[in-house]
């Protein structure tokens, strides 16, 4: 009989919902979008968390069974309490959204309960990785995202680290110190940041696209703007990898391919800052993962089962 | 029937073995010391781990049993392959510390072999605090030493993380940028890196201890030198609990006591730095173990068996 998890990956724009199988493969006709944003209420969540799941459920194959649901959020996240404290959607700090899932999935189905696991989302997409992409049968790795925001997720030894809170691994609000002086790793390395980095230095463009054709084409500013990032992630790497002892990186997101060299920029700057040799030997990759990488880490963390640390 | 784990301490100044039971109290008389330093050699060392084995395990109480050894070293070291890389005592880099651990008890024995944990000293020492000190019951800490050097381990559900060769935890080695340029941790805020800078500032003393008397008597180089060795550890340990999801970090060492404020003031930067909720909740404490702690913390990895990941 085959078995399913319940995905459902929350972000600032939208939250989806999907049937994905043991083998991490995603049952097409069963993903179901949408909208989320900024101004979203406590309501507003509620009613699209029932409408994503429930259209979800409707395609559990018939003779197939739920394994139960994973979530990957938005974070912060409280995984003790199943609620939610998400930087970009302030009106629905608090939301338990554990408990949103397990009711949508008991009114669908008439009867049963399910066990719900949530991490941030990019604990869930470490998860993902580890399961199925660039770190499978490693010790200890970290994957990371580069993309509007930079975040990334823990896993060792198969399982996923969620710290006190199910945030670890939350590593955009690490510090690196620039020119600018002491800023987040984020405010130094995301897309945004990097484009507006740019502008200030004379660039006309005004998006991460454009940042990368300009560069392939030579202008000095968009390619500075590039190394900047890269330089800043790969710093901040060799702390965690310092801390973490860490065999691989793996780096995705959309502001990751801004250029074709952007993985091996970052390496070089992680070989750069690390002091000690375990940390210096640590593999910075591209993830393995592809689209579909969050709904897989959110199953990934039913399948693994909430109890995960 | 009381079983006792064979603990091995191995530090730049001195080796140190003794026999642990499960409820962690050190059997006085099984403990044997021998000198190390920077300049033992591999036949050296593989005397002194002889000598103190030997020694500690003619102690072992008739009747009772040996469930295992627990070696905490001065790091990097490779769990994996059993060897140790110490900074600070470079001939014997690479030296097959778990192979000549587990010699001795057999040579000693006339028979049994043990199954032989290693880590850093820092991940032992953290897994003491989480069994018997100030990390008790909590789901994520991090155990830090603040002292000649500055080290650290870390516990997650119980079980000591050691990341990809067993040395996680290791945040002497993190950068902080401070007006002297990026250095790692310990060169800001060890205790001979804060004497240097108070020397630099025209302070007349030469030991951590003046700093603290002095500090005491309102020497403001002697004060501005143990604060600034606060706030560097403070802002690392933001990072640090922004990457982990810390609950608890627990502060030992010798450096820890320069005053009676150390801890409130590495408290204090950790909230002035970190930038999540998570993050700033992290509670700051000091450690809750005595002197016993290296041998305790290499009794515990072995309770816990080296499969600990």
């Amino acid at each position: 009989m085959t078995r399913y998890a319940l995905a459902v990956d929350l972000g600032g724009t939208k939250i989806e919902a999907g049937l994905v199988d043991e083998q991490g493969g995603v049952l097409a006709a069963s993903r179901h979008r949408a909208p989320t944003g900024r101004e979203i209420t406590p309501e507003g969540l509620r009613g699209a968390v029932s409408t994503v799941v429930s259209s979800a459920l409707e395609h559990l194959p018939q003779g197939s069974s739920l394994a139960g649901a994973g979530i990957g959020s938005a974070g912060p996240v409280d995984f003790g309490r199943g609620t939610i404290h998400p930087v970009n959607m302030p009106g629905v700090h608090g939301f338990e959204l554990v408990e949103a899932v397990r009711d949508a999935v008991i009114v669908d189905s008439g009867q049963f309960e399910v066990d719900v696991a949530i991490r941030h989302d990019g604990g869930a997409l470490a998860l993902a990785e580890s399961w199925l992409g660039a770190a499978t049968g490693t010790k200890a790795s970290l994957s990371i995202v580069v993309s509007t925001g930079v975040g990334g997720g823990i896993v060792v030894g198969g399982r996923p680290i969620g710290g006190a809170s199910g945030n670890a691994g939350h590593l955009g609000q690490m510090h690196v110190s620039t020119d600018g002086g002491e800023l987040t790793l984020e405010e130094v390395a995301s897309g945004p940041s990097s484009v507006r980095w740019a502008q200030l230095q004379g660039w006309q463009g005004t998006a991460g696209e454009q940042l990368s054709d300009d560069a392939r084409r030579g202008d000095r500013i968009a390619r500075a703007a590039i190394e900047r990032s890269a330089r800043a992630v790969g710093r901040a790497l060799a702390d965690a990898s310092t801390l973490l002892d860490l065999e691989v990186i793996a780096i995705s997101g959309g502001f990751s391919f801004v250029s074709d060299d952007y993985i091996d920029l970052v390496s070089a700057a992680l070989v750069d800052w690390a002091e000690l040799p375990y940390a210096r030997s640590t593999r910075v990759v591209r993830s393995g993962l592809g689209p579909d990488g969050p709904l897989v880490g959110a199953a990934a963390l039913a399948f693994v089962g909430p109890q995960a640390s």
